[in-house]
C-alpha cells in the first residue's frame, strides 16, 4: 500500500484485526422518540463510547501500529483540532512511543487536556491548514519522528472504515449510512466499507453549512478548499483531504448541510432523548437529517455519532459561552 | 399477592413478562477509566436508557397493567418527585387510561414537562410526604381512580426487581450490586432478585448523606423517617417505605452515603468518561463508592445507573444554578 492510494478491502480487514486489542466494538442504539421525529428508523453507532471518546482511535491506532519497529522509536507527530490528537497520543502510549501534537489555539480545552493525559505533548499553532502543516513540519525537522496525517492517509482511512464495517455487520439491510464530514477520513472509510459490504446502501455526508467544502466540491466536481470556517462543530473545521475527496466524489450519494442553530438543537435532542453525550460534530448528522424532512422517510438509516468530547463547562446552550 | 407483602420470585418473573412489550432490556456498559479510578470492575446497568429515562418505567408498567380492566377506567393516581410520575403517565398512556400525578413544587422542570408530554395531568403539592399523600387522597376523592404508590407497593417492587434480574443474567459472578435508595423501590427489588438468583452477591444501597434515612434506619434497626431532606439528588428525597424497609433490613449488606460535592463530581465523571447522561440520583452510587476507597477493591460490581432525566439548562456545575 503506497501513501497515495486508497486502502483495499483486505487492508480494511487487516486494520480491524490490528486495532481490535486497543479499541471497542461500539454498540448501536435506537431511540423511539427520535425515530418519530425523523420519520425514519435510526441506528446510532456510538463512537462517542469509543476509546478516547471518538472514532479517531480507530484510524490512529491503525496508523501507529502499522509503522515498522525501526521507524517508530522517535515517536509520532501529527496536527489536530483535538480528537485525532488524543487518539494519536492514546495509540502511541499503547505502543510505548512518544507523541507530539500541533493543536490550533481554538481547540477545546477538554481535547487539549486529554492529549496531555495520554502522555502526549502539545505544540500550539494557528487554525489554518497551512499553519498546522508548518507546525508539524518544524517539529519533524527538530526532533524527527513519523508523521501521521489526521485524515489524508490510507492507514487512517482504513482504520476509520472499520466503524462502518462493524455497523453493517450489526444492523442488516440499511438503506443509508450518514456520517459527519470534516477532513473526510470517516466518510471515506464509510464509503469504502459500504461499497464492499452493502453496495445498495447509500452513503451520505453531513457538514455544517458554515463549513460546507465537501458539498461545494461535490457540486463543482472538483475539490474546493475555503478559508478556515467558523462553526461550533470544532471537529469539522478542517479542509477536505485529497484521498478523501477521491473517495467521496466517486462513492458518496450526497452531502447534506445543517445550520449552526440546528446543530445545537440536534445536540440537545440527542442528550435529552438518547441520553448520550455527543459533541457538536456528531450532532451535525441528525441536524442535517432534520433539515431535510422526508428525505429518509420510512428508511433504515445508520447514523454515526462520531464523538463525545465536550467541555462540560462550556455547553452551546449555556449563556455567555 | 396482597398489598402488604413482598412479591414472590414468581411474581417478579411474571412482572418481567408483563412489562416486556413496553420497556427496554437496557445495556450494561463498562469504562476502563472509571474502573481504574474505583479500583474495581464496574458494570453500569443503564436504566437512563430505559423508557421514560429511568428504571421507574418497570414498576409503573407492572403496576398499571396488573390493575383489572374493571378498576382501571377512571385512571391511575400517584404522587412523585418526577420519574415515577412520568413512568405512570407513560404506562397509563400505553394502557389508554388517564394519569394524575401530585408533584412537589421543587421537582425538576424537565420531569414535570415529561409527565405532561405523556398525556398525564400534574397537580401541585408540597414536598413533604404528608402533603404528597394528602394531595393524592384528595384527587382520589374527587375523581376516583386507582392509586399506585411510588415505591411502597409490591407490584412496583416486582417491576423494579426486573432490573437486577436482567443485570444478573447479563453479567455473571458479580461480587456486589449497588443501587441508589430513595423510597427504596429499586433497592428492594434488587435485594429480592439477588437473593433468588445470586445469593452470594452482596447488595449495597447508596444515599446522599443529606438524605440518609435508610442508613440511619439500618444502624438503629428500626425505620426512621426524618424531615424532607435537602439534596441535589431530587429522586432520593422521599422517605423510606414500609415494605421497602422490610426488604432492606433483612437483605441489604449496607447503605453507603455520599456528600453533595462528591455527587456532583461523580455525575461529571460519568458524563465525561462514560459519555452517558445521568441525573444526580444515579451519580450517588459512584460517589458513595469513591467515598469508600478500598471497599470494592478488585471486585466485580454491578452499578445501577437509575435515570437520566436532567434539566440541561440547570446543571449542578453551572454558575448560578
Amino acid at each position: 500500500m503506497t501513501h497515495s492510494s486508497l486502502p483495499t478491502f483486505q487492508e480494511i480487514k487487516d486494520a480491524e484485526e490490528r486495532i481490535r486489542p486497543h479499541t471497542h466494538r461500539t454498540p448501536v442504539i435506537q431511540c423511539s422518540d427520535l425515530n418519530a421525529l425523523a420519520g425514519a428508523r435510526l441506528f446510532f453507532k456510538c463512537e462517542n463510547f469509543q476509546k478516547t471518546g471518538s472514532f479517531k482511535a480507530r484510524g490512529a491506532t491503525n496508523a501507529v501500529f502499522i509503522v515498522p519497529e525501526s521507524d517508530v522509536s522517535r515517536g509520532i507527530v501529527t496536527h489536530s483540532s483535538g480528537n485525532h490528537g488524543q487518539a494519536i497520543a492514546y495509540a502511541a502510549s499503547r505502543r510505548g512511543v512518544p507523541a507530539i501534537v500541533a493543536m490550533p489555539g481554538n481547540s477545546s480545552a477538554a481535547k487539549r487536556s486529554a492529549v496531555l493525559s495520554y502522555g502526549g505533548r502539545v505544540v500550539d499553532c494557528e487554525a489554518s491548514a497551512v499553519s498546522r502543516a508548518n507546525a508539524a513540519k518544524s517539529i519533524l525537522e527538530r526532533s524527527g519522528g513519523k508523521f501521521v496525517h489526521p485524515y489524508d492517509d490510507p492507514h487512517i482511512i482504513a482504520g476509520q472504515a472499520t466503524c462502518a464495517l462493524e455497523l453493517l455487520d450489526q444492523v442488516p439491510r440499511l438503506d443509508a449510512v450518514i456520517a459527519p464530514v470534516g477532513g473526510g477520513g470517516l466518510i471515506s472509510g464509510t464509503c469504502l466499507s459500504a461499497s464492499h459490504l452493502a453496495p445498495e446502501t447509500e452513503v451520505f455526508g453531513a457538514e455544517p453549512r458554515n463549513a460546507d467544502d465537501a458539498r461545494k466540491s461535490l457540486d463543482a466536481g472538483i475539490r474546493i478548499i475555503g478559508p478556515p470556517p467558523d462553526t461550533i462543530a470544532d471537529g469539522l473545521r478542517t479542509p477536505l483531504g485529497k484521498l478523501n475527496w477521491e473517495c467521496i466524489s466517486s462513492s458518496a450519494t450526497a452531502i447534506l448541510t445543517a445550520s449552526e442553530e440546528c446543530i445545537v438543537e440536534a445536540m440537545r435532542l440527542i442528550w435529552q432523548r438518547v441520553k448520550v453525550i455527543v459533541e457538536p460534530s456528531s450532532a451535525v448528522v441528525l441536524a442535517a437529517m432534520l433539515e431535510a424532512p422526508g428525505k429518509f422517510s420510512g428508511k433504515r438509516v445508520g447514523v454515526i455519532l462520531s464523538g463525545g468530547n465536550v467541555d462540560l463547562d462550556c455547553l452551546p446552550w449555556m449563556a455567555g459561552r
